[in-house]
């Protein structure tokens, strides 16, 4: 059994992440930290909690709480973690980093994309990218772990076998994908109110959006890759959608796909692989931790499309982080995330 | 450990008591009957359970299910149920029934109300009304429970205290109530289609809804109540919400009223009364079994408002069912159903 | 031929007076005014008006626009018309103020509900207030019109007429009424955030909601009238439902209902009364200038049940200030306002 | 003035066809004909039109139609238009067709993506593809105007022009669109149910969807085009949105594409070409018979990124068919259409 702090507690990754951990059978105590509502009965700020933890959240001071929790997870806007984190806060507790400071193995590409400093270019060699099918033999045992970010979780589990197979053109790769609305944070901002949002549908981040270099980071295996990446905003709130396109060779058929994908993931019990030409949807994941992943190759053209869903505030941010957790410590991964999806309702 | 089967799967409480079935500690099997889908894969009806539960629907037969399992949960249209059950299958398994058929004491006000015959009626006396909390040491043993309507749970479990305790007028009492889309069910229809319900509100059944009389015989403790009940249907899943408003006598205090729910609900762990003055949303028990109540007293009026907010599908539906399972087989009471609402998302 | 100009030109009301004034045949050119966005054309804060309206907005100084614009509209938050509205103002230009501060015709009630000052005292008694419907006469020509709220708008055009014909038991009237979420307007806020209401239903200002003495204002006709006012918050963008329920004496009939419904609105192009039985819902007036109302007596309890319905940003806000705006100057009432409601989509 | 019958009436494109020729001023009579609701007043049907339309629906005999009505809009299922119409009713009345059957110049194309014979391959040659601003001196005076579909207007809009101005690889387009759910229309299915489509986000019909050849005849200006289609379901009522990859030569600047959009439409009123950079979103253009279009040029891959929104019941549907119907009469073409987009609500 450990103890868990979830710093950033009162954003809506935080507040799932205490939602798992107070129901996670290897984790004794949580605690919820956060600069807003510090000294506030964490069931206030969040009313659903009332009964299930009325504990007042904590300052999110990284060195005192690091004295008292193992594993500390960090749910706060770019830039903040990178600051926070020391090598004395790492010897004392681990870290599961859900933003993007330690994501990018570059830290000159994280500045050219988030236009900021990175204030901890010394820790980024001990960072593990925590996606956790990937890199697992990494993450057990690791001390920091970069947390992918949501979209970069289903686009990279989505296309990656195909691209490991050398099974499509590299250069040919368009992910347009499609997020709800709470992957814009918890932020007062006129631009995610509600009837800002609802009855609409855009793009945004066109050509430009900071999930970008992170997947091609991880997609790059036998070279370097360069791809067409656009985030569209739903009116939901969660889930996201990666519709993936890439020209497969003549050469190449359904089976070879197929088989690609099985090699990949027919063990994985979190990925979910489904027959040519069956789709998922947002909802057949919502509340899970599970990727979903559909393709077929599309005979008149020529290219295999493939489609991703996962919930992007589970496996793309607070579900993975714990299954990061369960690979770091030992315990099974998927305890504490034996949830079925949603649906129908 | 038991075995139980849901008839009637694949609508939307039949679908999430599967969810908590599989889930469930006390449960060892579980079976999806249905008409519709008999022979098909569940998780082809709904892909969220692949990997999960891939059985094949069964045929809704009562007296074979009855035979090799424990429980059978009914999640049929009114008027199946009573003609379905039979003195034999309720001597070989426990019938929780979602329906209608059996919550009515009165036979003749069910059909004068449902405007149908009651094809059961010497089965209801044998029929026990599975309000938990309310009946719970009936409940316990039960062969054949009546599970509650959604809105009549939110109702009666919301007022009854103070009816119980003599502090409103009992013939003021006015129940304005909103449910999500969910509790329409998944006929196919047109006015439930998504572009007929989202952006509109609306009351439905205005002076003659069915659960009408049902309310009113768990509220009829020391006299015959007679009360308005009016619901409304709110653009969105799940969720329902009822304001009460009752005159009180200039004598009774917002201590008053405080000390009755107390009385009533302190020991109840899916009860939560808040605070006078705080109010529940539908969000703050979304996805759990928990009834959460809030009240104020208007001075002005001399009416007490309360408020009380319930998950239709769960404490309305499919989680009623599973705690009244728990009640009747001696499981904890919460037992499967230890579930932290999905606010914020 | 008029100008108009809109101060608050970028909240959710003005944008709505923006296009309906835009499109007036009687209007000659609008103005946008606005303090947040002074400069930058109203194309760019709303594109939706690019090539209808790429003006800059102008500076909020009525006393400056009031030199070149016929009628000033005010979308502005209570408090900020009170002082900025002089006499000097009104001897140039007509106010509609869609704002709350000249609305109470008492100062002490107003600043008792608003809890602050009220700056403009001396200019209440030259307030007419804008219900259009029932106070025509003293529209037309006035210089200084207080448009209704949205809540208060609809709930007394759906009551008023049976009490001015002293149908109902007028202290027993409650009124349940819920709004889309554009009510709680434009400002940045995490409470409005899509997330925070998506999937959601709440009652909110219960027992001391602001717009409950506007309400009893004007619906005590024949004696002072204290009601119940219980507001809700609906996931949708507009609209607004108002359920009443009143008592109503044995000797009266649904004729007797019909009848005060018929005289009261026979000749009202706005207002809509439905056969008995039949109840409006929110899409039905959705984008129009029409209060929809339908009724029914549940002869089980006695009451009268009233449910009226409007669009909140039109009937509710710009829509009857241009109707007011039509009144005032002579125009044909329904000048710009012969817009049919969106249903289906 | 003209007399117009919409048949198919109380379809989504149906009524919204019925509001805007009931405000169209060179409409002087408008008919609704529907088999469904036959001898049924339209506003019982549709209530928001009551006191504004309240005739019974008329039979959908084209024949007797055509002898009293001087343009008829069909809105049917595909494949009964091709067989109610006849040379005879051309004779008497002009047809526009917002179904799919004449929008195929090639039957046998028609017949293998719709998988249905074609009933009216002799009047293929007389029917017009009613895309306004592409084929206006066609549609001018034509009496079998076949309207365009919804993804197809807003699809063949937004990128024709780099196609014709040869600026990119043809073999290159990859078109991922989406819309809201009233393009699926009003039948009666679970598929479309509200809790089916809240809350999630999907593709369908991928690599097969039958608007896809219908933009690849319209598009194939210089050569034979083959591309990829995926539309998504986006949880809203109207509104689509087509983003749109093409690979540019290294010789085409952000200018070039400029000027190709500019020489195709900078006299379109109902085509607004956005600054570079600067993108649509469903809201600008909702309820109105606009399409916006933004672009740029990702220099990292270098494909041009073009992203176009229509409202796919208005410029989609009804919107586009009235603008034809203005074109085919010689009506100023904006006519009954100057409608300014809802946003912001």
């Amino acid at each position: 059994m450990i103890r868990a702090a979830v710093i950033g507690a009162t954003g809506y990754a935080g507040a799932e992440l205490m939602k798992l951990l107070i129901n996670h059978p290897q984790v004794s105590h949580v605690a919820a930290a956060t600069r807003s509502y510090e000294g506030i009965p964490y069931s206030q700020v969040y009313p659903n909690f009332i009964s299930l933890h009325d504990d007042v959240c904590l300052a999110p001071e990284l060195d005192a709480l690091a004295d008292e929790y193992d594993v500390l997870f960090l749910s706060l806007p770019h830039g903040l973690a990178s600051s926070a984190v020391t090598e004395k806060v790492l010897s004392k507790s681990r870290i599961i980093d859900l933003g993007a400071d330690f994501r990018l193995h570059d830290a000159d590409t994280y500045e050219a994309w988030y236009r900021t400093s990175h204030h901890g270019r010394a820790l980024l060699p001990r960072a593990v990218y925590g996606l956790s099918e990937i890199y697992r033999e990494y993450i057990a045992g690791a001390s920091l772990i970069a947390n992918p970010g949501c979209y970069t979780t289903c686009s990279i589990l989505s296309i990656r076998p195909l691209i490991n197979a050398r099974l499509i053109d590299s250069s040919s790769i368009i992910i347009d994908a499609a997020s709800g609305v709470s992957g814009a944070g918890r932020k007062a901002q006129t631009s995610t109110l509600f009837a800002e949002v609802n009855e609409s549908f855009k793009a945004y981040g066109v050509a430009n959006h900071r999930h970008t270099p992170e997947i091609e980071q991880e997609l790059s295996i036998h070279e370097k890759i360069t791809l067409s990446f656009t985030p569209h905003l739903v009116p939901m709130n969660r889930g996201i959608l990666a519709t993936i396109y890439a020209s497969v060779p003549d050469t190449v058929s359904l089976d070879d796909v197929w088989t690609a994908y099985q090699e990949a993931y027919s063990d994985e019990y979190f990925i979910r692989v489904r027959q040519p030409g069956d789709f998922p949807e947002t909802r057949h994941v919502r509340g899970s931790n599970f990727v979903d992943i559909g393709f077929t190759i599309d005979e008149r053209t020529r290219r295999v499309i493939v489609i991703g869903a996962i919930d992007n505030i589970m496996k793309g941010a607070a579900g993975q982080a714990v299954q990061n957790m369960n690979i770091s410590f030992g315990f099974e991964e998927k305890s504490g995330l034996d949830l079925i999806p949603s649906m129908p309702l």
